[in-house]
């Protein structure tokens, strides 16, 4: 354990709250604060008719939010209403504040989001991490964590939670890595290498991705699948607004649905996986590309100039995912597939033939692909606005400690 | 709309409770019950002490479960207890009642369930359904319906809603079937042809046989795959021990899944689905056999008997079936796989090759696949249950109409 990164006071995130009178303030508490960020600024007035409370009743529960540094009156409104001049609230852009951080092949990356939903503090360190120990990393993160609360307490907030997004297989405990294959980790406890006396999670980089996709991407449905990619294929499963994580945390293995029974080995011990057809390296093997440090980038540049062979790959890399998708969506019946991290930069030359082989699949109109607009940010955002949501979801956690 | 089938007091099923003192009476209601349920007979002290409320409270609780017909007193405990002898509470086995009733290609059938679980109401016809219109067989159901409903008001119960199992896909206004091939109908609202005056839900058979697994099996997990097959395959998930049922109502389609991309082609539209190695009707005809009523029934005796060509079928749909099951296990990572309806009676031939081929695709240990014990009565007591299990979960909601 390292040292303590601050005097914590941390919320309690995705706590089931008890059925008695303690438990319902606690649910009011997280409507009021849910529809002062959703809709504010807002009077009391206004907050009460949008909820079904009285007046009273919202006027005790915002003093406390107010108290907490939740929420703060940005003064009277306009007058000419009928009535007491109320005084409009919104959600504070002070107070607590989520941590989110990311491990990628070849970036570390760590930003503060405040409850208002505004990144307020980012840090970022180029440069591949394949190979690396998980100690030297998680050292090397740690910097870049410290460094964004330290910008982000000038700012007046302080660190409700840390969030780190990991390409891997990430245990239900949220702080094991069991296997990240592309960093070469296999079984690591990166809880313990982290930050010391914050709340943690640890979680899989297509899984926050996703979270920000459902949070902060433009009109998505709450039922979806998100597929990814940075050097293996990732997917999450989002149904009716919630992470289907599976029993050991491992849900979203499309990379590694069969594509071709007999096909290519494939290292998880199958055969003709998905990977093995539109994974970066069999990509850019088909292409005739020698691995770099920057693949995508330079996948979509040959692409983006004609390259016959490029394009071909590319081609054939959708055609794959396609008949992996035809699968998972009649497993699943998403509203839509959404496309992020990589697979983003590259959708132009993936989505014509995914899109195809979907559809000649598909009896009646096929479900919609549609690309991120986040790219690779995602998972980043996703890790912060985890943290925030947990706050916004039980704020009394925040409030008792704060 | 065919003539009011009783006098309904309905229950309201998988309404959402409003966060208000009623709503926190009204789950309360709900856990009084449920836990008589679970572990009944229970004393008023016993059930306050399991749910953490004040005797108080529970005896106001119990009053009102008592007086709806819900829960009955068996008398006083045995004495030598220390205080005031209470009553043992224990569920009604009178009053609301579960109706379920089932469409299949080859029988129709319905039953009641009372809040006990108890089957107390059964009546079935056989003969096939296959290509006859809705209209007539709606009528034969209904006959059946009115018979178990007129059996179980003879012992005290009433009806409280109606679940109809069907082999196909259901919109999610849980009426309409909008493909049940095996019967040939399209777009046809049963629930208008069906006994009026009851609350009523049409659903998949997969469904409602994967409710009667996680609610009746032994030692089900809440997160498992449901594999069954009546003529085509199909499959429902369980998350957390709820269906996972698709934007549409559609999820579930794993005999849709490729499993050979360039395969045969499939009447859902595609090529190399799952159905076309693993259907009943590609599997009979692998086996050199012709469809006839008992098609399960023949594949199990011939196969039993050392048939060669008919074991080398049932091999390789396993084989198929671990194929496509590799694909689901790896995006929805269960617990388990069970597998249901007629597979379980076919298991003894499917499993090796299924459960060799998942184990061959896998790096660490394979998904366990186990066998229903429910067998093709799931559906039908599924339905059932699905009724009393609205009823358990909102008891208030039959107090307030019984």
């Amino acid at each position: 354990m390292t040292a303590p990164l601050h005097e914590a006071r941390p919320a309690g995130p995705g706590r089931a709250l008890p059925d008695t009178q303690q438990g319902m303030r606690r649910r009011n508490l997280a409507r009021v604060l849910h529809t002062v960020g959703a809709e504010g600024p807002l009077s009391r007035a206004q907050v009460a008719s949008r909820i079904g409370l009285t007046r009273a009743a919202v006027s005790t529960l915002v003093d406390e939010l107010i108290r907490s540094g939740l929420v703060e009156e940005l003064g009277p409104e306009r007058p000419g209403r009928v009535g007491r001049p109320g005084s409009a609230l919104a959600v504070s852009g002070r107070g607590p504040a989520g941590v989110g951080a990311e491990v990628g092949v070849d970036h570390l990356a760590a930003c503060v989001v405040d409850l208002r939903g505004e990144v307020r503090a980012r840090a970022v360190r180029h440069g591949t991490n394949r190979g690396r120990p998980p100690e030297p990393v998680a050292e090397e993160l740690t910097g870049l964590i410290r460094q964004v609360v330290a910008k982000a307490e000038q700012l007046g907030l302080w660190p409700a939670g840390l969030a780190v997004a990991v390409p891997g297989l990430i245990a239900r405990d949220g702080r094991t890595v069991v296997r990240a294959p592309n960093l070469d980790w296999h079984d690591t406890d990166l809880g313990a290498l982290l930050p010391a006396g914050l709340p943690l999670t640890v979680d899989n980089e297509a899984n926050l991705g996703a979270l920000a996709e459902l949070w902060l991407g433009d009109d998505t449905p709450r039922d979806f699948l998100h597929v990814s990619a940075e050097i293996g294929i990732g997917a999450a499963v989002v149904v009716d607004g919630r992470l289907l994580r599976g029993t050991r945390g491992f849900a979203g293995e499309l990379g590694h649905v069969p594509v071709e029974p007999e096909g290519p080995r494939c290292p998880c011990g199958g055969r003709g996986c998905l990977e093995q057809y539109a994974g970066e390296e069999a990509v850019l093997r088909a292409a005739g590309l020698e691995p770099g440090e920057d693949r995508v980038g330079l996948l979509a540049a040959r692409a983006a100039e004609g390259d016959e062979k490029v394009r071909r790959a590319l081609h054939d890399a959708g055609t794959a995912l396609g008949v992996a998708l035809t699968g998972a969506v009649n497993l699943l019946d998403p509203e839509a597939v959404v496309l992020g991290g990589a697979l983003a930069a590259l959708a132009p030359w993936l989505l014509p033939s995914l899109r195809a082989e979907l559809a000649r699949r598909t009896a009646g109109p096929a479900c919609p692909v549609s690309v991120s607009r986040l790219g690779p940010e995602g998972p980043l955002l996703g890790a912060a606005h985890a943290v925030v949501r947990a706050v916004l979801d039980d704020p009394a956690a925040v409030a008792e400690r704060g």
